[in-house]
């Protein structure tokens, strides 16, 4: 009889099962605005029309986190309204750019199912598209979630666990169309180094920080139709405070690479993903990257791209020892966010 | 001498005086990226160009408070800069979509003039109407004001009190140009309830709530060109705290009313208005709906469109029990705002 | 070894020098909304394209304080990363108008090197060229900084002091193509004051306050690109307290200064500027005018169009009595902001 929407729970769920997500949301020029209010970015695809026409990209593309946080904010009501938590992510390729005019929808396959022991919930896997008004997939990626039941007596599912690749493989990475860095500014892009100028195992220290407003992180999350209650209602949680959504540190902290990795200028993929500790407003964030790959896919030849697969961390307070994990392999006290992602960056 | 607006007074009204309003305000497409950051609004018109094309609205309109907002923001200085309170709305129409690139200008006519007995203030009514650039009307409402006088020597006008209708007739509803429902897609809109689905006198809480910040209610009444002072600056009244633009509540509780109203996809009218108790930054807001009548005029036969005429109320805290009046018939202590308004629906 | 900017020291410039900023920055449509939003801005021209198109502008300039802003925040990185002061600034002209889709690019040219008798640090002057993707130049500006030295064994550079114009002279300011105000709406831009009504010496108290907030001025500082850590880390200062960047000073300032003065339609140069007091979140910004000069350049004739010479005082609480100076000649304890610019106004 109610009109409102009570999302789903862990029972509501089969494999198979396709959800398409309310609602489509067209991309402006007032996104990537906001988006540099929000965030320190500078990376000079996104930020000119002039450079990403020199790399082939015309009209400029917004940054691949405006359509992910897009696309993610739409599976919200339907996937995580009851989630107890955000186990992970895998296999998530950016298709295509995505530029001011297009619309991205969203919908989700149910991939796997799996009760928890307790019988109160369980964690679903689903597999999410993201396409534009021309039905092109724009992004795709898996994540699991773990649901509620809305009835412990709901029998469980039979369990059904999807095998996920624990990151995608260079050749696997897609390149945008018309991408080329043959003929790379180095000066407008603001630094010297290209591929080669990284080593596996490289540690790279950003520098700058960030102290999180209330205000800053609802505008964003507002603005990606994000609608999980934590995030706005200081009703919401116990202690009265906002928890700021995951997707905001992951863009923080993406923004400050720029120092340091200025000509990572796109991301190809995101290999997994942990928020390892809630941020709240008045936490200072800084960020630290590690060289976890390099790569040169045959295909891409004469294009001037390479790939960097780095993994990004986000951390409460400055740590420039750019400790991940403490003695018992937990994570550090401060870290805030560990991303293995695939960067596109000049040869 | 001087060169500042020092606004209108009660005796500087006369019945039948025009006054067209400063400054004139081009509609882009960052005003809806705002829009979108400040309030959490998700209805599928304004956010997907594809979804407003498929109903026969293209260019994506905005969201008619956006209209209403700078339409309203450009009589304060000319209106209300000496108001005391703001005391109704009546007979708001909006006669046609405001898309990016418009560019609208307000005048307004003063219709009524009644001194107080107190002889220091008395109350103006004006008729407002909102053009674009084409001359063509957009918006045009009644609203009523109490206004200082400057010289309480001043004499008395003429009482002249409008005839104002408590509600538009469904009939004078003005349907947007183009506009049908015939192919409507209730899962790209976010929900399957149409107008049929709905019963006079049904009540819908909205669950959901949004804990009010300074810097957020601000930047959009400051977007809106709106200048009263008591919004911005904390040495403009003795408690030192901003007062929350009533516009902005309004705008919170439509975005709000989205859970349980998704295809309630248009406002053609309010019907009356009033701000029953003020808002400041902290408070939880959340917002109720009744449903108050249903039209389906014979002029829209074939178009697939029904009108729904809602009561949107928005309180402090949440109250499930959706109570508009204490025993003794005034608003119940949470109470916000009680808005009279017609949406347009899906048959 | 490390990939991140330190910045440049003293030592590191040198005469004649030429540093290319990274990274070119294309303005939108939600610039020119997010300006709005974050400054109480009214001025007819970049509110209404309706309007600009009457005075010969079309597609409507943005602000000049937003060309002004990117094209400073470029010069962050390279010139003023390891700054002790911002000492001033000069002969700072718009030479053009910037609309949406134009991209904006900034080099400097070392000018001047004198290094403190303290051998620690030194003062560099640099000409900053900003220019759209035409290579066509939009404003240029000489300032000086006092930069840290790396090293204090570095020797002293030869002293070079470039020579400087007190204020740009009325007949090099540059009149933007197209530029009419020949039928010039009164009434629509809000004031009916002309260059005839304004006198030499003339005081205007902008009447009008607003309360600064640490979001609402790191959305605008970020959106220029603007890295000094100072405006967005509170770890970055002993007492863990953002400084507002001078720049939403100065457009806080102009802002208000519509009220009195809403037919300073165009800024055509900035002849000097100080910012004189640091100013923080909780400070009300109110503003005040003086007249310094009048011209109707003969060049001009034909156009309507007339320059007002003004300095622009910005206070941390209202000062009705508009003082500069105390009477040892030091700025008055309130004064934030004491700005000598040229306005283009309606003859």
């Amino acid at each position: 009889m109610s009109k409102t929407n009570p999302g789903n729970f862990f029972e509501d769920f089969e494999v198979g099962q396709v959800l398409r997500h309310a609602t489509p949301r067209t991309v402006t020029e007032g996104d990537r605005a906001l988006y540099g209010a929000v965030y320190p970015t500078r990376f000079a695809v996104p930020s000119s029309a002039e450079f990403a026409a020199s790399v082939g990209l015309s009209p400029a593309p917004v940054e691949e986190l405006i359509a992910f946080h897009i696309a993610f904010g739409k599976t919200v009501p339907d996937v995580s309204l009851n989630a107890i938590a955000n186990l992970g992510y895998a296999e998530c390729r950016f298709h295509r750019a995505v530029v001011p005019g297009d619309t991205i929808s969203t919908q989700s396959e149910v991939i796997g199912l799996k009760q928890n022991s307790n019988g109160k919930s369980g964690v679903v896997y689903v597999r999410s598209t993201a396409t534009n008004q021309r039905d092109e997939v724009v992004i795709d990626w898996a994540r699991w979630v773990m649901v509620h039941k809305r009835d412990q007596d709901a029998p469980a599912p039979e369990t059904v666990v999807p095998s996920l690749a624990p990151a995608v493989e260079a050749d696997d990475l897609i390149l945008p169309s018309g991408l080329t860095f043959t003929a790379y500014d180095d000066v407008a892009a603001g630094e010297p180094h290209r591929l080669d100028d990284y080593a596996v195992g490289e540690m790279i220290d950003h520098v700058d920080g960030v102290t999180i407003t209330d205000p800053e992180h609802m505008l964003a999350t507002r603005l990606w139709q994000n609608t999980a209650k934590v995030h706005f209602n200081t009703e919401a949680r116990p202690d009265g405070i906002r928890l700021v959504y995951g997707g905001h540190i992951i863009s923080l902290a993406r923004a400050l690479s720029f120092n340091g990795l200025a000509n990572a200028q796109l991301i190809a993929a995101i290999n997994a993903g942990a928020h390892t500790s809630p941020a709240f407003a008045g936490d200072t964030v800084y960020a630290w990257s590690e060289v976890l790959d390099k790569a040169a896919p045959a295909a891409w030849e004469g294009t001037g791209v390479g790939a960097l697969r780095l993994r990004l961390v986000a951390t409460k307070g400055r740590d420039e020892s750019m400790t991940l994990r403490d003695s018992e392999g937990k994570y550090a006290p401060g870290v805030l966010l560990d991303l293995d992602y695939w960067a596109l960056v000049p040869r």
